[in-house]
């Protein structure tokens, strides 16, 4: 459907960005703001943004802890220790699991420890429960009067020391990390039960077309249903915004100045356009009328999303992808989601992909000037994994379903069948 | 802190499996079970699984639409068609966009149809609007009498025929899929908007050791903090399921076996094992009293993780993850991960990872008999992406922090420095 209207546009391919440099200007020209700060409780902080750095006021663990079952001992005891010369320490007792071990242990004693448990004052080492045939065997109970040590012990052997995880004072998170789960379990290592987090933003999402209905309503002749804001709608939470559904609009310049001007209210817009002749040229300058910095990036060399609207109202970013659902998934993927990070206050992404590498089923040629975003199926071959094109055109949603991701392919080259490739997978 | 009771264990570590085919073993024991179905709204749908094959009622588009900008035509009035030989066409009128065209097209006549617009009645073909230069320049309003075709157009040309994206009656989705964004735009497309979807499985989280306090407690001497309960619920929730958090119970054989027999009630029921000797054989064998199938995999040459024990009572899945932080969250995304997605009534994947491939930049020694999961850090390199090791023991979660997901090294292997790995980032 966009073939046409782009004919119409006032650019000429060969001044567009490829879709990289595209997103570069992009992320140069995002703002970097501090979201509001909110704190929730530890269990809702998993995918949100940390929005003040994390220091711990403990070391973790606090205390020293033994890495095995066996003997704590003072390793100046042992000097000089063989199997020959073996040296015998009097067992003051059994440190219990969780407790401290309540007295301390004096030159020439020593204590039986747990895997975990806290060593008891005066020891700094522990000797596995191995080395000592008169503790093997025996009830677990039993606590023999003396032990005998065969060799000589260094201090810290088998001991995790206290801050062996986290110092005092240590930066464990820093801003702008979203949280993972193991992230969480720091946290709680820490004691940090109440975690500031910045506010999830905003996203005004505007679906234009007169053609459009929403997905509830029976469709007319020449009417179809509006697939694109509920599956922007999943991108943005799943990118960890929030949605404001603004509804469907006629693209006609006041109903679209009148949906963006409210839109502008969120921390973000996001329109699919329709596709009617110059459409998307009203919103550019829908957009231009409504205040600096204004368009960004307009039209990228990119198949299908070439109509990409890129742009700044204030601090907003406003998202402009076409209206075919194929090409506003594959635009708000490449430029939407990295500005809701941005504007989520989350740190840049160090920038790897994780792709799963295949060969190509057949060719695949790249169009003149555009780079390709092309759907693939990954299907297991006799070696690795095969690379399928899914022909079709971006009005076509289910060839999205079919696929498993996309692959590139530069303009005007062709990937010969065989060829290795790298799919982006969904996720 | 496993290290030790490892030791206790009764198994040895020739008899245990390599952690491919443990998860093999593992997704062969689980049952296919159907949850029950819940029907939510269209915008809570996406990341759900789907509980019935979707099929549609009628086509998608459901009237032939034009690809492009320009004159709708019979192709049969274009026969033989050239520039020297043109034929004139009576234009109709002008079709709105969303609107039926409200006139039949009789031979010898033709309309104009905006891209996406509905052919009207009678005509097959669509010519785009730069071929007719009586058409270009001109105001959109105005229509001229006549149009000029200079070729003979096929019929089908610039055509989306009715049903181009769906088929009327065909499956768009079929049950057991994970909803993507795409997925639910599908369901816009057909107009589902109440989908039945399987309810999320409930998961109990257990925490064991008599040393844990929970992560707003002031860890007293001997005592730490469970990181675990907070950072397997968040990817028990990151993979779709529902937390039943259990608490922390100390690691004796009755408040075990209580708590176990409470979880028994959820869908599925983890644990993280503490430290004490002998503990994880008071799962299994709590776990195998309280009916069959009972223990599927006890024990893995994996590192870490090698405690792990996999179980089945009727047909809830028992996963007895270590105590160690960092083992706990390599066995859950292992094991735990799958086992919930096979409970929520997902269909089996079809088993493709993406990951980052990077250079290491140091040795990596596989331990013995043990295959090694490393945790490594991305970091940019001078010729692509460089997987820099992150050293530590499974009790240091500060590691998986400073990591950006794990490489696998084949037991008694060493992977040189600068050898390519495949790095499975956390996502």
């Amino acid at each position: 459907m966009a073939r046409s209207s782009e004919r119409f546009r006032p650019f000429q391919l060969e001044g567009l960005p490829l879709p990289e440099e595209a997103l570069q200007r992009w992320l140069a020209a995002l703002p970097r703001r501090r979201p509001p700060v909110e704190r929730v409780p530890l269990g809702e902080a998993a995918g949100r943004v940390l929005a003040e750095d994390i220091a711990s006021r403990q070391p973790v663990p606090h205390f020293a802890r033994s890495q095995v079952d066996g003997v704590a001992v003072r390793a100046a005891d042992t000097a000089g220790a063989t199997a020959e010369a073996p040296v015998s320490l009097r067992l003051r007792g059994r440190v219990a699991m969780g407790r401290p071990a309540g007295w301390p242990v004096a030159a020439g004693e020593a204590a039986l420890v747990p895997t975990g448990g806290m060593l008891p004052p005066g020891t700094d080492a522990v000797v596995m429960v191995e080395e000592f045939p008169e503790l093997l065997g025996s009830g677990s109970s039993h606590v023999p009067e003396r032990v005998t040590v065969r060799r000589a012990v260094a201090a810290g052997e088998n001991v995790i020391p206290p801050g062996a995880d986290v110092q005092p004072g240590q930066v464990v998170l820093t801003a702008g990390r979203r949280l993972r789960a193991h992230d969480v379990g720091v946290l709680a290592g820490v004691g940090v039960t109440e975690v500031p987090v910045f506010a999830r933003p905003q996203v005004a999402l505007i679906s234009t077309g007169v053609e459009l209905v929403p997905p509830e309503a029976e469709p007319g002749p020449g009417q179809i249903r509006d697939m694109n804001a509920v599956a922007l709608a999943a991108l943005v939470e799943q990118g960890g915004g929030r949605v404001r559904p603004m509804g469907i609009v006629a693209d006609d310049r006041e109903a679209l100045r009148d949906v963006i001007a409210r839109g502008l209210a969120c921390d973000m817009v996001v329109l699919s356009g329709g596709s009617s002749v110059g459409e998307e040229d009203w919103t550019a300058r829908i957009v231009e009328e409504m205040g600096p910095p204004g368009v960004i990036v307009h039209g990228v060399r990119l198949a299908p999303g070439k109509p990409t609207l890129l742009a700044l109202v204030g601090d907003v970013p406003v998202v402009g992808a076409p209206g075919n659902p194929v090409s506003a998934q594959v635009v708000f993927r490449l430029y939407g989601l990295p500005a809701l990070r941005r504007i989520a206050g989350e740190a840049d992404a160090a920038g790897w992909q994780a792709t799963v590498r295949a060969r190509l089923t057949e060719d695949v040629r790249g169009p003149r000037g555009r780079e390709l975003h092309m759907r693939v199926a990954l299907v297991p071959g006799p070696a690795g994994w095969l690379a399928r094109p899914i022909r079709g055109g971006s009005h076509q949603l289910m060839t999205m379903v079919a696929a498993d991701g996309l692959i590139v392919v530069p303009p005007d080259e062709t990937l010969p069948a065989g060829s290795v490739v790298e799919v982006r997978p969904w996720g």
